[in-house]
């Protein structure tokens, strides 16, 4: 076995998970392809394109596995993320997010022009006609033309014209700028992810395209061909994708999925089960009495969407967290976190000093982006590290 | 002016933060050295020596200045952390937390051994008898001796040993290991940072050193001498350090702060005001009518104990995070956020397109943990930048 390469890369190749240092972030591999496999398949009997959101893994060896299964291209939120995908040999990448500001805007044009130097592409996104005009202006010295999608409110109140006039107002600035070139719409509805129940996100994305088919039309009316029309995610891309509006999809958890997305009540019978693929491998670093102390906490995993889950331990709670520590108390039979002075039989179950478990985490996007590496395990062995490139640009 | 030296660098020495690409990391110094000479006036008067938390920051260059003004060491929570202290030149360091495990261990024997070297060392905490034997015998084969807090559970019911006997049994099994050097007691009462009245918080240390004093006692019958007693945060070290018990204490947050500490009554007429010298730059990229959206979210800040505060614009409130984006609404006269469709004179206030202000973080340790370098600043100009070097070093 060779030594780890850096101080951040848990054991060698070979070692069992059992024996990696702790924390660390490891990925399923199993789990992973077959998270791969069912999304194309879910969507094969339609026109969709696939554009996996590469914002939730930030691994380019990630991105690639997608497109190798025909995925055509990835999305980004930040340009210096794209920047890292590029680098890693990404050609088509779409930044489905506003760009604001001379550096960024800088930093654009130079990823934009490297991406067409080898028949590659970077689509931006717009919803202002001020960030428009300073886009097409710096394109324009730069020699460049910059394919432009019009972001829509399409229900978030995030980003994005929710107005349909000023959508069309915009789509018409943009089409007359020469360093730009308007290709359609970018219609994510990110409140529909997370909304538990299928006929209220089905409800949701039925109000998306009503928007969205309003403005095809009246930009239509100006001559004009709102040709592309992307969003979605993991939560509801199957309506998107069956719409008859959308012609390309943007999930990104699906690959790797977390606590808050296995609450949802998918609802269409033919939804594909995505598995849990991530997981934060930790083990009991103090264990007194009446609860287990892990050492996976704040700096291991993001809580703002819940606390993790102990995979396949359901007698176990993750109670509480701390910056570099983790609380777990043996659950009661009704499910419920058992109380300190608990009887002995529940606190039987708690792991022993040294012990490790593997965690879900609540949230997998901002969790992937405290970890510079994934840890692949495939038959309960570490067979590679893949790096998490992007992590931590957030430019 | 030169170039930006990596890709998360937010601009080049000389630039005015105005000026700097969002979202980064920002250190007020003035404010920063001002909470430095605070800590350390405030303890003046007092025999405690003042041990600073790095696991706040991170950065060598912070400890680094600690140090110069008068600081004994640091402390730090995981192995691979101190590393990157030692490797920085920091010589003294205690790991307060526990270690377990075969690979942890090896790297402390490592540590230990190149800080003995040169004059320095690494002080180790241990709360359970199997993990005491452990670290022995593997410093007994290698030669070395290392030396050991036992960690009291004075209240924070995490790690640490809450029974006295129990406590004292573990000192002996120390005492008479001879690869192990017993040197005292780690007595961290992590609840009583946050507990927001001073009656309350007093009460907590009031406690928490009737145990110590007991243990002390306990140990010193059977003729070892608890020399060291070493805890207390940001939210108490005075009361800590005026208990007359403790002998050395650990702040961490005081140098950077951050809205939850911002959020305790101190109540001691002398306790020093800490200023807030952290924020993130972060940048208006998109303005519907009625709210801003900034690019700073969930992975530009932990909002594990809440939501950022817009630094001296009490008319603005960070409303929603999510992972890239910040929604940023005007506040009604009450203090309250306003409501969507609220009134144009509220709507006046919001920041405009490309237009930054600074954001409070909630919490600063898990936040700091998201960047690899700081940039420094001082009457309004970029004048460092600082690696956050022990960043995601979670082993």
């Amino acid at each position: 076995m060779s030594q780890p390469q850096n101080p951040k890369q848990a054991g060698a190749i070979g070692e069992p998970l059992s024996a990696l240092d702790t924390p660390c972030l490891v990925l399923d591999l199993a789990a992973f392809e077959r998270n791969l496999d069912r999304l194309m398949q879910s969507v094969a009997d339609t026109k969709v394109a696939v554009r996996p959101h590469a914002k939730s893994h930030k691994c380019p060896e990630i991105a690639k596995r997608q497109i190798a299964r025909g995925a055509v291209g990835i999305c980004c939120q930040k340009i210096s993320e794209a920047q890292a995908f590029a680098d890693a040999g990404i050609n088509d990448i779409l930044l489905s997010n506003e760009l604001v500001g001379s550096k960024k805007i800088a930093a654009a044009l130079s990823l934009a022009r490297q991406l067409q130097a080898r028949s590659g592409q970077l689509t931006i996104c717009v919803d202002h006609p001020q960030a428009a005009a300073d886009l097409n202006h710096a394109a324009q010295a730069a020699g460049l033309r910059i394919p432009v999608l019009i972001e829509l409110d399409v229900g978030q109140h995030r980003c994005g014209v929710a107005d349909p006039r000023a959508a069309v107002a915009l789509i018409d600035q943009v089409h007359r700028s020469s360093g730009l070139q308007f290709k359609g719409l970018q219609a994510y509805h990110g409140s529909a992810q997370h909304t538990r129940g299928q006929a209220d996100r089905q409800a949701a994305i039925d109000r998306a395209c009503h928007l969205i088919t309003r403005v095809q039309r009246d930009a239509a009316a100006l001559g004009i061909d709102c040709a592309t029309v992307t969003g979605a995610g993991t939560g509801s891309y199957l309506l998107e994708a069956r719409s008859g509006v959308y012609t390309e999809v943007q999930p990104g958890s699906y690959a790797l999925m977390d606590v808050d997305y296995g609450r949802n009540d998918w609802g269409l019978s033919d939804m594909p089960v995505f598995e849990n693929s991530l997981f934060i491998h930790t083990s009991v670093m103090s264990r007194p009495d009446d609860h287990a102390v892990v050492d996976a906490g704040l700096k291991s995993m993001s809580v703002d969407s819940g606390l993790p889950v102990v995979f396949g331990r359901p007698e176990l709670v993750y109670q509480k967290a701390s910056d570099e520590h983790g609380v777990i108390v043996a659950s009661t039979q009704t499910g419920q976190p058992g109380q300190p002075g608990q009887p002995n039989e529940l606190v039987g179950r708690l792991p022993a000093l040294g012990q490790t478990v593997l965690l879900v985490p609540g949230h997998c996007d901002p969790t992937v982006n405290l970890y510079d590496v994934l840890h692949v395990i495939d038959q309960g062995v570490l067979i590679d590290v893949w790096p998490i490139s992007a992590r931590g640009l957030l430019f």
